[in-house]
């Protein structure tokens, strides 16, 4: 029996009460297993978790991500499973609430207490908050019924069963997620005593002036019996000093004020200044003067828009003519932010195990990687409340989509309804943190994979969502849009031959905000996933294929063999294979990221496609292995991002010893400063052997501008090494040098 | 004095109580003028009408399309002027209302009654009911005073001044509409007489079962005092029978009823069918059963889709991958239909001088073109109810557009506000009628001269608020949207000298919804319109100009003069002008649509721009004159959308003695029934000679299919005629030949 203790402190959205005596409750699971049916068990259940955490620990399966064990948890998606939770009845004085709190519960459930049914709700992202006051015993049982998760339609087991409900798509299968669906309770969840009189929830909403030297603040508490109230307000800045204060306007069910902060300071992506936070507080007196509570919680202060990216009004031109593409330029605070990053899916398979030591983990591994946004990519869950709380610290912007990806979701009104229900809760969530920078209906919803168009009802009821609830937050229906690009996911087309450097510099997009390049995963996390006996070769059919190693995508996606083969020879051994697959990976990521740089300012964005991973692939396309283990190419990508670099656009990865090399070398400057004028470098390398390509001075450049600079040449040695580097070296400033690797072939 | 007698008869939206004693109301108008300052006139006033007309009336102005007579209405923009109405108390019984209702009052204003301000209102959309009852006096007196017309900005004096208003673009002045500005009372205004207990409205919802075999209809009827009556529901087919009857129930404000039409004949666009109308009328009888009052309207039923254009899912091929265009495909109770139509523009300056006889005679040309299809375009008003009623009966797909044109109307809150009142009364009022096939937000407000976005909060809102009034009509943001065509708007590009022929074969868009060629008017209405010291040569800085023939849109728009004279020499007389440019306009228009119609399924839609104009231009891409005079164009239009024809892809207009000549012969069939295989026999035709180019035999014709036939080539004869023609000619089928203009140069 797993022993929780729940405290009467709601972190939830963007307050606390203030700390009383815990209540101590005891969660049980109660099921059945497909090869013991009629026989209703009992397991250790820990909240939050996931049902089928609980069970496989209660039945001893080994951990699902070894080999192929995930094939173990199949079976419980079709059944029904009870959380049951026992408390004791805690003194109570007259008028105290006994209130049930769930952020989250996955994904269909009914919740009874002392056997009245009180609750059936669809959709894991809407919080329950349940008064138990009027059916208390001394002795109580809480009953959560978890149903079988939904499925549109019984065949194909794949994410398309996921389309009829607000469930994340990805764990119905993946091209690197097994077919894994969780369930349970996956958010904060507790029995709270509340007096009569008190505040639940604070609401904020703010309007920066035309030239943001004023923030108009409106602060909301609701609560309940607040009438003759005094309700504090005192905001202070990040060094602790108070800037405002003032009294609420105290109503039954409501605070309200309004004030004006003049010369606030504003919060920026941390590549562009300070994150800054302010500290609200909001004390609650009774009205002969006692404290009664008091509610925090942090506000920044940013403008955001997207508007058009430069020189794309001129597109398209002649005639017939039709419209000019979507806006993805991100303005804060009025500058245009070339934005660096990443797609980020789920840390975990089961959500409910995702804890603010992960989140803070990765997270600071965005800063690491230079990235200042990231993508919450629509197949996986909108986030734990912590993940915003600290891409609000550290200022990381969120481009946030809801739950819907790669499928078609329909018209019909029983999912508009339920979608409509978690829209609601997610944005009334989420809009509150500063590093939202922009919503999005969710994933490839317009293109022939989904088929879902802008006539969907689901996108436009996503939209008019999001204009009620958040008006001044930009909103996509869906990414990529017109102009927007998605892909290519591999180092070289499997049909065409063509590698990505020349796609990319080929390429004219406003916005790139998913590409890729796969590599298989460390030895080391090979090792601890794909049983010994199946290890070397490599084949189809094996833990590797369940790993993502094969069949994934197309082709052999996403460990690549016969292409490393073809580029290197013959693989011999496993390391051979994962240092070659994560060298074309570290180029290959390079060759992007910069592309995408030195087409600013038509192009806007640059996020892989992805950031982490949810279990340890044997190959993909992220740059941190599960949990939180860097790829070599999350450092090619931390350099590609670094604000200032000396950047060189290569042609192609192979070349013929004696062909006369070529390369056109840049200058990039994302930085609203100056850069001084300087010399650039350039120098192939192998070993200790060199040839000078020659030298570019270069002028200043002027604040988040680009300097194109000269195309060099030089003939290729009779070199006996197979690889070989380009060294960008400029003078003075060793931390804007670059290096790219090509191989050399024999003749 | 004008004496408008107004009855008790209201016509608005979908109903009418029943005729009682008229009511007597007089009304004049007050004005100062900008030559004589302080001196209050009077003047009688033509309600519904414009100020501008009872002014020019009064004050003996010429007619304003003559010469530049436009000028002298200029003044009246800034000035306010004053409606008086007078009325003589009617007798009332105990619990009669005295209600002023108006349809629509151009543009802001306010209205005070017997000396007390009753309303101030901005927006021509909104009706005004306002209650007089309280206020009554043996002698009445209503007063509405017309604010200046709405400029966001003093300069420049352009459409750029109607954006931040819900007043139509268009009369700030356009390529074919003169800077004249109308205001005042635009649309049915009247007094009546309203027992304590009636009913004031009806709204109509239905939904179509998903094999449109059963239609669910809700009727409401809003009134007063209703509680206890009865509420007789009755529907009648279009012979007079009756197929539903039963009682609504009746709430003090309101009637219900729910009920289910089995096998409901579906409304059509003419070209696919019936445009099948029910008549329902509600009989309203008091308590103790004496009979007050019925209500009557039609309902058309039909289920109405934007889907993917064929083969547009496959694109865009390759990556970075961009979304898929936006679909476009109109699909009405479950058949694509090609949309043939045009776009539709103010047949009048002055929208209240636009009567039931102008919409009649103007929408019956547009089923004689074979149109099935009208765009009312953003720049223009919205129109008066007979519009659409005549659409819904004639079988007219009507696409609405809001009053957004060229312009970036911004995210003001107040401008927002206005649009938000006026789009719902728009959105209430339209989404009545059957002939209503999509909203748009307006016109090509996603290019670089209007610089309006997806992230514009107008268009969000207007997507908003269509989901919320009207969620089964399909709404598109603009026109064009990705994958959309707009232009080309002249036979010959006036720099690259690509003729239409080739820009039109070289496009691949999903519709092409404007395209124009212009032509001179024809020589009677240059003669009404240009004073004859003026007519010849036609020269820039005259009344030409000023009728849109130099310096209109780009280059010598919309006269064209030395392109005629490039292509036929030296233009002799008015005569030839008129008849060389009219001739390149049929020409033209014939290739465009035909084109369009042979890229048929990916292609689906052909309007071009435009059909009519709001007044006698002398020159302009209409294909009507001012104010219903055909051009020869139209006649080339119309046959050109003939549900079923024989069609030649052209290569040029120009061909040289002796040149091969080339053509591609098609049939189209846009017919959902078959067309029997045939034989189409081409020939080159001047005067009596000819030269056979080949027949055809094609096979069968499936329902809505083309068949691309052979390219066909004969060397052209030394003949001595200047131009020649292509026929087509169909064994047995004259109604599908066609006939295509050329000319012969001399080597």
């Amino acid at each position: 029996m797993n022993r929780t203790l729940l405290f009467l402190v709601a972190t939830l959205f963007c307050g606390h009460l203030m700390a009383q005596t815990p209540i101590e409750l005891n969660w049980t699971l109660e099921y059945e297993t497909d090869s013991d049916p009629g026989k209703l068990k009992q397991a250790e259940a820990h909240v939050p978790g996931a049902v089928q955490l609980d069970i496989a620990k209660a039945e001893g399966y080994s951990h699902y991500y070894y080999a192929e064990n995930w094939k173990d948890y199949l079976w419980m998606e079709d059944h029904e499973f009870e959380y049951v939770g026992r408390f004791i009845k805690p003194s109570m004085q007259n008028g105290d609430l006994l209130v049930f709190r769930s952020l989250g519960i996955d994904y269909e459930f009914e919740i009874t207490f002392n056997g009245t049914k009180l609750l059936q709700q669809e959709g894991m992202f809407t919080p329950v908050r349940l008064d138990l006051t009027s059916l208390l015993k001394v002795q109580n049982e809480i009953r959560i019924k978890i149903y079988p998760i939904p499925k549109k339609h019984p065949l194909p087991a794949d994410r398309s069963q996921a389309s009829a409900s607000v469930k994340p798509a990805v764990s119905y299968g993946w091209d690197w997620h097994p077919r894994l669906v969780p369930s349970g309770i996956w958010d904060d969840t507790w029995i709270e005593l509340i007096p009569e009189t008190h505040m639940k929830e604070v609401r904020l909403n703010y309007s920066l002036s035309e030239d943001m030297d004023e923030a108009f603040v409106k602060a909301e508490a609701l609560g309940n019996n607040l009438s003759g109230c005094k309700m504090a307000w005192i905001l202070s800045d990040a060094k602790g000093n108070m800037v405002d204060m003032g009294f609420m306007r105290a109503y039954n069910d409501r605070g309200v004020l309004y004030t004006k902060i003049s010369n606030p300071e504003l919060w920026w992506p941390h590549d562009h200044g300070d994150p800054y936070l302010y500290t609200y507080s909001i004390e609650l007196t009774d009205p002969s003067g006692k404290f009664l509570q008091t509610m925090e919680g942090k506000i920044g202060f940013r403008k955001v828009k997207l508007i058009m990216n430069e020189g794309a009004w001129s597109e398209p031109a002649g005639f017939p003519k039709t419209r000019s593409v979507a806006p993805i330029q991100l303005e804060i605070n009025g500058r245009k932010i070339f934005c660096k990053g990443s797609n980020w899916v789920n840390p975990e398979i089961f959500p409910g195990i995702i804890n603010d030591d992960r989140y803070e983990e990765l997270l600071d591994r965005a800063t690491e990687a230079n990235f200042n946004m990231l993508r919450v990519w629509g197949g996986g869950i909108v986030n734990k409340e912590s993940f915003y709380k600290m891409c609000d610290e550290k200022g990381i912007l969120v481009w946030q989509e809801f739950p819907l990806a790669c499928n078609n979701y329909e018209d019909s009104p029983e999912y508009l309804e339920i979608l409509k229900q978690e829209a609601e809760s997610i944005i009334s969530r989420v809009r509150e943190h500063p590093s939202l920078a922009m919503w999005s209906g969710g994933n490839e919803l317009f293109n022939s994979w989904s088929g879902m168009t802008d006539q969907s009802l689901a996108i436009r009821m996503l939209n008019s969502l999001c204009l009620e609830l958040d008006p001044n937050t930009p909103f996509i229906s869906t990414s990529p849009l017109m102009g927007m690009g998605h892909g290519h996911y591999v180092f070289r087309d499997q049909e065409s031959g063509e590698e990505v450097y020349s796609t990319m510099s080929g390429a004219h997009n406003t916005a790139y905000t998913e590409f890729g390049i796969p590599s298989p995963s460390s030895v080391e996390i090979l090792e601890a996933i794909i049983p010994e006996k199946e290890m070397w070769p490599p084949r189809e059919g094996t833990s590797w294929e369940s790993h993502h190693a094969y069949n994934a995508w197309v082709g052999e996606t996403w460990l690549m063999p016969d292409m490393i083969e073809e580029y290197f020879g013959r693989t011999a051994s496993l390391e051979e294979l994962v240092e070659r697959g994560q060298l074309l990976q570290c180029e290959g990521y390079k060759a992007i990221y910069e592309e995408a740089r030195r087409q600013k300012p038509y192009c806007s964005m640059a996020l892989n496609w992805c950031f982490n991973e949810p279990w340890p692939t044997a190959a993909n396309n992220s740059i941190i292995n599960w949990p939180d283990f860097p790829k070599p190419a999350f450092y090619a990508v931390q350099r590609a991002c670094r604000p200032v670099l000396a950047s060189a656009r290569n042609f192609k990865l192979v070349w013929k010893k004696e062909e006369q090399f070529s390369t056109q070398i840049w200058m990039l400057n994302d930085l609203y400063q100056k850069i001084e004028q300087g010399v650039l470098t350039a120098t192939l390398v192998a070993g200790k052997k060199k040839v000078d390509l020659g030298t570019w001075e270069f002028g200043a450049l002027e604040a988040n501008t680009n300097m194109e600079g000269p195309v060099l040449k030089a003939q290729l040695p009779r070199w006996k090494a197979d690889r070989f580097t380009l060294q960008l070296e400029v003078e003075g400033h060793p931390e804007y040098n670059s290096d790219y690797t090509f191989l050399l072939s024999g003749e």
